[in-house]
């Protein structure tokens, strides 16, 4: 079955975004943890953190411009920290709920506990096996459709022992990251690949 | 175990690579298809296209600076389109080809198939059940690395029947979209989440 352009644009707005989000198939699902001025720990789900490039190490944050993590932004603006930390099944339901609008503490809302690093003003999830501290870079707003594009700068990574090859690559697998498709589908990682 | 600034500055370049590429976890495997002005087709793996908006349709893809399919972003900005073909376990050894430096064509190389639909000035992959077509929008200089960011708007999605669930999201299990971690690590997706 097919869309064009026309089709595409006369679809219901919820069905659009659903079919739509999907069309990038697997994404890597991630909570990304800031802090406001005070302090404040924030904590969203986000599938739209990318590899940007290995030197310098740089990661890519996709930010809706009015979506609900909308204090994400501001505090990575104001601080000039935040961290991406890999979703796993031991707790991705939990990180599921930071989605909802809230006034409570995300992190009390999902039962899941901040873990803080010297020199990086922002909260990691201590349940996440993979860590990522990053140092703001430079937002790039896409005029197209409001979103902003935030580069951040790799300064800290935390992985579990024998998770490591020996080339350096991260066996994502072990680690037990989780791809997301669409809004909100899950997915764990199947290797098929023997180098 | 950890690494900070010092130490992921310290590392070894192809060490490094393997590591900062793996930490973003999760990515779409996607053969990018596209044509020079002559109409000679070329065919390159890409793991850096990802979701920038529904409303309007929009994908985001990461160009390398000097990388091997350096041929992709001269053929996008000359013929304004392109092509996002997901990745199968049934060809992605095939499509992994294309990675190689090469004067002959990628299809050829690849042993896979170019298609074509009207109206698009880029070559589809016959063998990829989900098929998105792409007319560019602009691209952005990334000053930090020196890669670019391609913006471009959906104009065709070719997908098998019974994929599509009744919101509007894409089964990309039952597509047999494939993830990538790390530079060369492919996955297949085992779904998790029940709605």
């Amino acid at each position: 079955m097919q869309f064009t352009t026309d089709n595409l644009n006369s679809l219901e707005k919820r069905y659009r975004a659903n079919l739509v989000n999907s069309l990038s198939g697997a994404k890597s699902a991630n909570l990304i943890g800031t802090q406001n001025v005070d302090g404040k720990p924030n904590l969203a789900m986000f599938s739209s953190a990318f590899h940007l490039g290995a030197n310098p190490a740089l990661m890519g944050l996709i930010s809706r411009p009015n979506s609900v993590p909308r204090h994400t932004l501001e505090n990575i603006h104001k601080t000039g920290y935040y961290t991406v930390n890999h979703v796993t099944e031991a707790f991705y339901e939990q990180a599921h709920l930071t989605s909802a609008r809230t006034e409570k503490s995300e992190f009390e809302l999902a039962g899941l506990t901040a873990h803080y690093e010297e020199g990086i003003q922002a909260p990691f999830v201590a349940e996440s096996p993979l860590k990522i501290g990053l140092k703001w870079v430079r937002t790039v707003d896409i005029e197209e459709n409001g979103t902003h594009l935030v580069i951040g700068e790799i300064v800290f990574v935390g992985l579990p022992e024998g998770c490591l090859e020996s080339d350096g690559t991260v066996d994502i697998q072990r680690v037990g990251s989780l791809a997301v498709t669409g809004l909100d589908t899950y997915h764990s990682l199947k290797r098929i690949w023997i180098k």
